[in-house]
């Protein structure tokens, strides 16, 4: 029988009809007054999802990309900083740093937990960092950090605060300025609802005192030379132009339904979604305190595989699930509830698992 | 009156219908067996294209991202480099090395020529160099070089060949393997008709031994880390999808014009710019043996700024062409002829100008 996809994985999320017409439009001179325009109206939306009004920067590359920009731009080899490692994309932080010669500490936690602060105010009691890295969700467990309060303690130890709020963006309120985040990372595949392929950096001034002795080698990822251009409405190089298409109308999307009401319906989405898997019984790997708005990773029942079980949910309801990463690989699977996603989605995607489990 | 859009500039290219459309399909798991086939097919595909059994690395870039993979995979700081400038991307090549401290040694030429085979055996007499870095088409001057020529020499002195053939490839020859090309950069903006937004990189043999010893610091350009990937049909970062897509579609449109009718194709498009700016009597930049398939720079009228003329043209006729960059800034204007392009687009261009001089 005919199947409709459903894609519930936590990125590349769905893309609404709205923003593939928007980006079927012909390509124009990125040297032009038009894409003048554009950056410019496309840089002050982000700037408005993050809260922020440190200088933004749209770079041509996954979300991988905006976190080694976001190193390379503050540090020099040897630099002490610290990692909150709460899953996959905290040690990714921390392979990039090291491929960078920075003196790298994690301050890890159990998979599915979020960082305490108390461990946390602890750690850097014991060493002067000159940053911290952490994420604002972590895709790879479904848990949400706790990033004012985190921030707060290391700003009282003075070192930086840097953010991958790659799936989080959109999905939890991320007040940049006023949580004083030095470097926020977000990219276009997660809640902005569009495809895959560009990241988004914000850059405060504490930042570009940090920039100012930075001697990490970097050219595609420089932020100076970013500005530079910036300044007259381009980009050093070649933009994916009908990104920023899609980007425009995304951001109008995201206006018209209001910021506040995109958090709380991620919300909404996430309590739906975790209430019907403890009515099957099902264990989620993070409590409910630390759940992440975006993804939700689940256990099969015991003796069952994960990856067995999604390949079912897939051929039988065309509903597209995560596997799990690291450690957690073939023992969890994830749900992705962020971006174009609505309550049918996730009544379909319980009702498939619900068909699957019996 | 209405008027159509001519977007004469060497990248982006107008991307066809056709391209569009395939771009506009939903959105899939980039982790799925469906995104596997995808990229196996892309990936062939592209090679065929370069004419090259080595790896291919399609990276989330623009074109400049593909030239630091190239750099940042095969050397340590401190190597000793030559760098074959025949413009802004011979000196966009000097820039990244410097950025991570390679030894540059450059061997430039006045803009409008090519680079002169007995100078650079000479220069290569005078040191040991571990590569040697060219453009098979410069963008900024609209001139071919004769890399068949250069990397015989090259490889008589036992330096590895890399070159940018970002907007060369599919408007000239280039056959990576028959002659000994050890990287080769392109991307997705020109020739291959589709928006910006990745890029190509292919690694032969020697390049990956080249890797084995190599320092620069590298994590998001690192080939072993996408070779890992590649081998199970993955990227290791988010791929932009729809570019994926739209490349399938690209390769499609290719393979039934063929490809040796692609080259021929951009050389009649380039006589036809010449013959029918000379008849205006307008200098051009480059000598005829040297002219560029894929764009051409030319002199305004003595005592007219280049930028003005454009500004013309773009308003009486919808036509857009690129300006002159660094020391040609204001003094030349460029007609890009490549990828999605054909004979009436040319007319129209022609024959803009020619009002406009009036």
């Amino acid at each position: 029988m005919l199947k409709k996809q459903y894609l519930m994985i936590p990125g590349p999320t769905s893309v609404p009809e709205r923003i593939v017409r928007a980006m079927s439009r012909e390509m124009i001179n990125h040297r032009g007054s038009e894409f003048v325009n554009i950056l410019n109206e496309v840089s002050l939306g982000v700037k408005k999802c993050m809260k922020t009004d440190n200088d933004l920067y749209i770079i041509p590359s996954s979300g991988t990309g905006g976190m080694e920009a976001a190193v390379v731009n503050i540090l020099s080899p040897g630099d002490p900083v610290l990692v909150i490692n709460i899953g996959a994309f905290g040690s990714r932080f921390v392979k990039i740093l090291k491929a960078y010669g920075a003196d790298v500490d994690e301050l890890k936690f159990e998979r599915g937990v979020r960082a305490v602060p108390e461990d946390l105010d602890k750690k850097l009691g014991e060493k002067n960092y000159i940053a911290v890295f952490l994420q604002h969700n972590e895709t790879s467990t479904g848990v949400l950090n706790d990033v004012k309060k985190l921030s707060e303690i290391i700003h009282a130890h003075g070192s930086l605060v840097v953010v991958d709020a790659v799936s989080g963006l959109l999905t939890a309120d991320l007040r940049t300025d006023e949580w004083g985040l030095d470097v926020v990372v977000a990219a276009s595949q997660k809640a902005f609802m569009l495809p895959p392929g560009l990241s988004f950096v914000s850059f405060s001034y504490k930042a570009w005192e940090c920039y100012e002795k930075a001697k990490m080698p970097k050219f595609y990822w420089d932020f100076k030379f970013m500005k530079k251009f910036a300044e007259k409405g381009q980009n050093p190089f070649t933009p994916p132009v009908s990104l920023y298409y899609g980007l425009l109308e995304s951001l109008k999307m995201i206006q018209e339904e209001g910021l506040e009401n995109v958090f709380e319906r991620h919300r909404k989405l996430k309590d739906m979604t975790r209430t019907g898997l403890k009515n099957m019984n099902l264990k989620l790997l993070a409590c409910d305190e630390a759940a992440s708005n975006a993804v939700t990773a689940v256990f099969p029942p015991d003796g069952m595989d994960a990856d067995m079980l999604r390949k079912n949910i897939k051929e039988k309801f065309g509903v597209m699930l995560a596997g799990g990463q690291e450690e957690l690989k073939g023992k969890i699977f994830r749900i992705g509830h962020l971006g174009y996603c609505c309550e049918a989605d996730v009544v379909v995607t319980l009702n498939s698992i619900k068909e699957c489990l019996r």
